[in-house]
């Protein structure tokens, strides 16, 4: 058709021919070469129409910083059909940031033992111990919470403050309380610091990742696999634990999930390290205890990463010798790097997805910069190496402002390989899949997305997924049967 | 290679293959197939200095609102060169903010017979008359400038608050003034009509264009191509002017210019009409007229095309029998259409890069959606129609806010057919094409684009002019010498 557009001369544009090729481009797209049930296409009307009303509002929440979209977005009828979607497997979720932090407040801060301290650096840092612990450098003394609690007249606004203290989200201005990327990546960490004292205390962590599984569970996401440290794990006593018992106790919970709900397909553990501030003799180190946790817990263990602000950390290329290990030795080790969250261009770190894709990477962790990558993109398209997409973060990490500009909208016009994920929900004040995925579908898809897209998406994530082929079937039917009651359920009103 | 990678099992990562990888990306980009001379290369290895240490700045101009970046880009070494550096023709210009809004000022309103009122909406207008004009609705009398200046203690206020009313350029932070497309729009329009009475003055008009050539041609860009408006011009005494007699005035300036000036090349225009306000049967006779016009002024007339907010204007579908008139009656009518000048997806609006196409435009005026239209991209390059892409207007205007993440810059890495143009400079604070390049290859470009980059862009600015292939040659080889000249001026430090 296109050529036959391109042969022809100059004459008057032909309606039908026009249409034809609108039609066309519209089934290059995510989800376009689908063919739809009678049903998914009546539910497709409606969401056409809904989105027709959303676009005429005045405040188009994809075109805003997500912390004043929010309220919007929760009240968009969009949003709550969502919600109610089964949206497949959440790829890309980062272990500490999976639990709302109301939680983290109300629930885990008021358990005993929790000592809290103040840094000078305004920030807080917690520990549970039975004992008085050893005062931390640059913090106050430790004061147990419990009492703190009962000395305060208002224990709400300590609460609200501490909860401040754990995410990014804010009433505030966005803009102006975050104006550079140094500065949301250094309250990241700062929030992560805080957080870490909370979430590392054994109770908790097991308690944690069993109300991340609900919560996700909640927004009908039937499987997960989190980008986790696996940092040391303390108890009341003292005690520590290792990756290993770490890895083990994901594994339990993970099954005990999957017990009290059977319709949901468990967790899967990609194990990372903070690319910022580690050489390559500990790099060797880590990569030779992945491949061993690899080894050790196939079911659980799916493979590793890197994870930190890319732009100043190191690139994934410096540690090549590290990261040919796995190979090197014949071992298996699947990698999902981080790669191409960066607005510069031409960079060692922008090479960071062509080298993840040498070093034979299963996924894209965002793979912002991709489409300004021919080749690499060509390369990822060809291995079916897909991108993780998640809007949200790339908008509060300040590399993108309007989410209608978002990059992956040009993949996705295209069908490149993507799947949808939150990356940290908790620190953006978004919760599961469903506010990621609204962005994805109003804000990068525009007017041209549709019910075929939402449902390619899903099925990308159980695809693109670690699990088995065996798995992924189990899955995708489970899947599709929620699915088509969903369809049902939603396409007439 | 590229096959071969793929072919290749699992391996460890060649460091010669990746950098032939890395190298043949490279060479997929504007510019990557020119053959660099000695002293080009030796012009790259300063200008890759320049950027890295440009890179390692604190605020990255790019990155920031042009407002804000403008003094840091004026001080930047690569501006000044850029500044330096012959850049072909700016082919994306509108008539009425060519010129900077100084000159507006303190040569156009001290003229004598120069009158001004004040809206109600807080803008002002003017007319030059030789009795007192008849009042405006919502506004106040004519006074005359001349009159309100003898009054006023403080004519330095007086002009700086006639200059803030002739352009959107502010030193107030640019996001709260402007904070959404409707409200940048809507000033846009106030704007125009402000500087609508000066300019739309039969004198003026001669000596504005007179000047803007001289503006442009300062900045070392040899030759233009006006979208115009070719409104009713006005003399002291009444007397008004149509189309043919603005076009002949514009040619008559042309020719004296390059007279004066004979490394110029000349302007050529491009007859607008605004999108916005307008039917069927009106645009049926603005295509009549701009038929008869490239009929009879073949020299100075370029072609015809809509102007105005896209995003609220009538599609262009729309207007395709009126569109359809030129190749309808046989006669020769060039189409140089605004389209995708857009942040919405699969709207009407968002076919217009594909209409455009199919009305055989010869370039996209923003084309900024296109790299969401995988099929329309693949007609325009085929085509070899080219994208003219304008940084700072569509930052400016709300399309993008980080200039790195512009769509663009994935066009550009791929050679897609491109040129870069100012769109409105006086407007937006801007003056020629310098700081639009300097933006396209800084932030666009980042440490990738390079001296052929910049050298491509040149040369598609005149290869995609609607000069003949005659004038083409010519203008190229009086380029090529001015180019050559600025390599090795500026190759040796
Ligand atoms: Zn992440
Ligand atoms: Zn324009």
């Amino acid at each position: 058709l296109l050529l036959l557009y391109l042969t022809g001369g100059l004459s008057i544009p032909d309606p039908k021919q026009r249409e034809a090729l609108i039609k066309l481009e519209a089934s290059m797209q995510t989800g376009g070469q689908l063919v739809l049930t009678d049903t998914e296409q009546r539910l497709d009307a409606r969401l056409f129409k809904m989105k027709q009303e959303e676009l005429e509002r005045e405040d188009f929440p994809p075109a805003m910083h997500f912390f004043k979209a929010r309220k919007l977005i929760r009240n968009s009828p969009i949003f709550k059909l969502l919600q109610k979607m089964p949206k497949g497997g959440a790829l890309h979720v980062h272990d500490f940031s999976m639990v709302d932090v109301e939680w983290l407040v109300k629930n885990v801060t008021y358990r005993p033992h929790c000592h809290i301290c103040f840094t000078n650096d305004q920030s807080i840092r917690f520990i549970f111990s039975s004992q008085q612990p050893k005062p931390l450098p640059h913090c106050s003394l430790w004061t147990l919470l419990e009492n703190l609690r009962a000395k305060t007249v208002n224990t709400t606004d300590l609460d609200n403050s501490i909860m401040g203290n754990l995410t990014l989200f804010t009433d505030q201005d966005p803009e102006a309380l975050y104006p550079t990327q140094a500065l949301v990546w250094k309250r990241f960490e700062q929030i992560f610091q805080a957080v870490f004292g909370l979430v590392t205390y054994a109770p908790v962590f097991k308690d944690y990742l069993y109300q991340g599984l609900s919560q996700f569970y909640m927004d009908n996401v039937m499987y997960l696999e989190l980008r986790a440290l696996l940092p040391e794990i303390y108890d009341l006593d003292g005690h520590t634990y290792g990756k290993a018992w770490a890895l083990k106790t994901c594994q339990d919970i993970s099954k005990q999930f999957v017990a009290n709900h059977p319709d949901f397909v468990g967790v899967r553990i990609i194990l990372t390290v903070n690319r910022w501030g580690i050489d390559i003799e500990k790099m060797v180190q880590v990569v030779e205890e992945a491949m061993a946790l690899y080894r050790d817990f196939p079911d659980i263990m799916a493979g590793f990463d890197l994870v930190g602000w890319e732009d100043r950390g190191r690139p994934l290329w410096y540690f090549r010798d590290a990261l040919s290990l796995p190979v090197d030795r014949g071992v298996s080790l699947p990698f999902f790097f981080h790669a191409g969250e960066t607005d510069y261009q031409g960079t060692e770190v922008d090479q960071n997805m062509l080298d993840a894709l040498l070093f034979n990477t299963s996924r894209i962790g965002h793979g912002f910069a991709l489409s300004r990558h021919p080749l690499v993109k060509e390369l990822s398209r060809k291995k079916g190496v897909p991108v993780e997409v998640c809007p949200i973060s790339n908008q509060v990490l300040k590399l993108v402002k309007d989410l209608r500009n978002h990059p992956a909208a040009a993949l996705m016009s295209e069908d490149h390989p993507v799947v949808i994920s939150s990356d940290d929900p908790a620190l953006f004040g978004a919760s599961g899949l469903s506010y990621d995925f609204y962005e994805a579908f109003v804000g990068l898809g525009g007017m041209r997305s549709n019910i075929a897209s939402l449902k390619q998406l899903a099925i990308n994530s159980i695809r693109y997924s670690s699990l088995t082929p065996n798995q992924q079937e189990k899955a995708l039917s489970l899947w599709q049967r929620r699915w088509d009651k969903f369809v049902s359920e939603n396409a007439f009103w």
